[in-house]
């Protein structure tokens, strides 16, 4: 493993703010919260990529504990990386799924870690089914897995993200008093237009698309779970390559902490992502995995340095354009 | 385990078809080779539940890996007992993933012991990402999750079921010559009209829904991947509950196998499929999971002859529906 200096000389102040922020129960006021500590709305995603490590850590191996092994000490590399500058990281469960139970394990085991570095963490993992089964789903991810009274398990994560098609009974089994769900609205790939912007028939001649009609589904939904801060444990994903959409989607869902993809390697820059925001430069968090993570040269013996500066760029970037806006 | 009578005096004879159906490289051939060779388009779903056990089988802790241990030995035994009747069962990812790295080992050992009996396999895990990340869930499913050549491993399913919202890019990393996936359209639960069934605006007048969008978009996914039997390795989920749609969405995709969830527990009859079915009753497979597996009464020593008997009712119901339309 890994550990940047940063990790080693953290200090008492930044310590105290993450017990402050851990002790919120509401999720979306602990996850506003800690963006607030840190002074910036951004997440590092973790898409670990077993063919992009840094040449310091590969695995010993082809088999999938050697490189699971390999890919966990990268990760826990960089959450040391970005620990003093991002409140939070969002792992991409495919990644780790890939792996099938030996990486499910480490997925774990990776969130665990960061909830440790009193990190927020968002599970990308995309579900979406509907009832008994949701609840199933709800239960691996946030517990308690089994009898054993744990009702906020120390590696469960604060949010997962969840699709929208089934409607109702697909979200809101993984709304919790203490853990929230972004529900997917507007994707940040290219294939999501194809459905994703189709106008609805209107009788009344607003025209609205098919995006549009699952945010107010998520503002319906959302409604009573709101927190202190006005913000609900109901989220959205709204990608920062749709800008376009962006300003309509958040006047549907005034209640809703956007979860903005697609910034960087995906295109999406930092002006894009400021509609995103309320008024206040508040209620959106904005997410990068692989212009963060590999933003080392080949073969870079300080790679933990290039990511932390990548991340801090980020930040910077960010932070500026909703401040100036 | 339960190992039913049926299974250890399975024939020469279905052995031997059991052969003749693995031995056809399409995924969609295989299936509907399949069901000719059972006679009855009917799949099983494999939704363990331990508060639903049959007394013989209960778990020795609250430990996941002693539940763990109880729900596969009831899933190898409804194999048993259903093996000579159906061609096919879909294990339901969430109740295994449940139980995180365990119930996933799980999941994958019940998968290969479905294949060793020759039944067909389709993995319910309603996956939906882009790109590369639904590359991995694709590895996830069809492996090979290492680099051991293993390109058709005896644990992956036939079949995996995917989500539509993300369009393309999130449908077609799961497409292979000798694996299908099968993309929601129209869903069986409730809260699925909420988006589904919106009417689109139609310059043209010819008003069509969302889930007609989505299955325009599918048939036209689907074209490249057609096999000798005229259907195609992408399917389309179709819900036993939506029968008033399901003649439209059949005339839209020409080439879609329907995989019919909602049959039985959720209130699907077997007169609501037939609009599924193509004019010579093929091209879909009904599904039913908890009218089937617990069909058994509570303290039943013979469980397994009560889930054979209701997996055979179910058959019967269904192919006397489809072949007296």
């Amino acid at each position: 493993m890994v550990v940047s200096p940063s990790a080693s000389n953290r200090s008492a102040a930044s310590t105290a703010r993450q017990t402050a922020a851990a002790t919120i129960s509401h999720a979306a006021d602990r996850l506003l919260n800690a963006i607030d500590l840190r002074g910036a709305p951004v997440c590092v995603g973790l898409d670990p990529d077993v063919n992009r490590l840094p040449q310091s850590i590969r695995p010993r191996g082809n088999d999938p504990t050697s490189i699971v092994s390999a890919i966990e000490s990268f990760c826990l590399g960089v959450l040391d990386a970005v620990v003093e500058i991002v409140p939070c990281v969002k792992p991409q469960a495919a990644c780790f799924e890939r792996y099938r139970e030996v990486g499910v394990a480490s997925m774990y085991r990776v969130i665990a870690a960061a909830r440790q570095r009193g990190l927020q963490v968002i599970l990308d993992a995309k579900r979406g089914d509907m009832g008994l089964t949701a609840d199933h789903y709800a239960t691996a991810a946030f517990g308690p897995i089994a009898d054993d009274g744990d009702g906020a398990k120390h590696d469960s994560p604060d949010w997962i993200t969840v699709n929208s098609y089934l409607g109702r009974d697909g979200i809101e089994p993984f709304l919790r008093p203490d853990r929230g769900a972004f529900a997917l609205v507007r994707t940040s790939n290219p294939g999501g237009d194809a459905l994703q912007s189709l106008p609805l028939a209107s009788p009344s001649g607003s025209a609205r698309t098919v995006a549009e009609a699952v945010a107010a589904l998520v503002a319906d939904l959302g409604q009573s779970h709101v927190g202190a801060s006005g913000y609900s444990n109901l989220g959205a994903v709204v990608g920062a390559t749709k800008a376009q959409d962006a300003a309509r989607l958040r006047e549907l869902m005034p209640r809703q902490i956007f979860l903005v993809p697609g910034f960087g390697a995906q295109g999406g820059g930092a002006r894009d992502v400021v509609p995103c925001f309320d008024g206040r430069g508040r209620g959106a968090i904005v997410t990068a995995s692989r212009s963060v993570l590999y933003a080392f040269a080949p073969g870079a013996s300080n790679w933990s340095h290039a990511v932390r500066d990548a991340a801090r760029k980020m930040a910077d970037e960010v932070s500026t354009a909703v401040s100036s806006r």
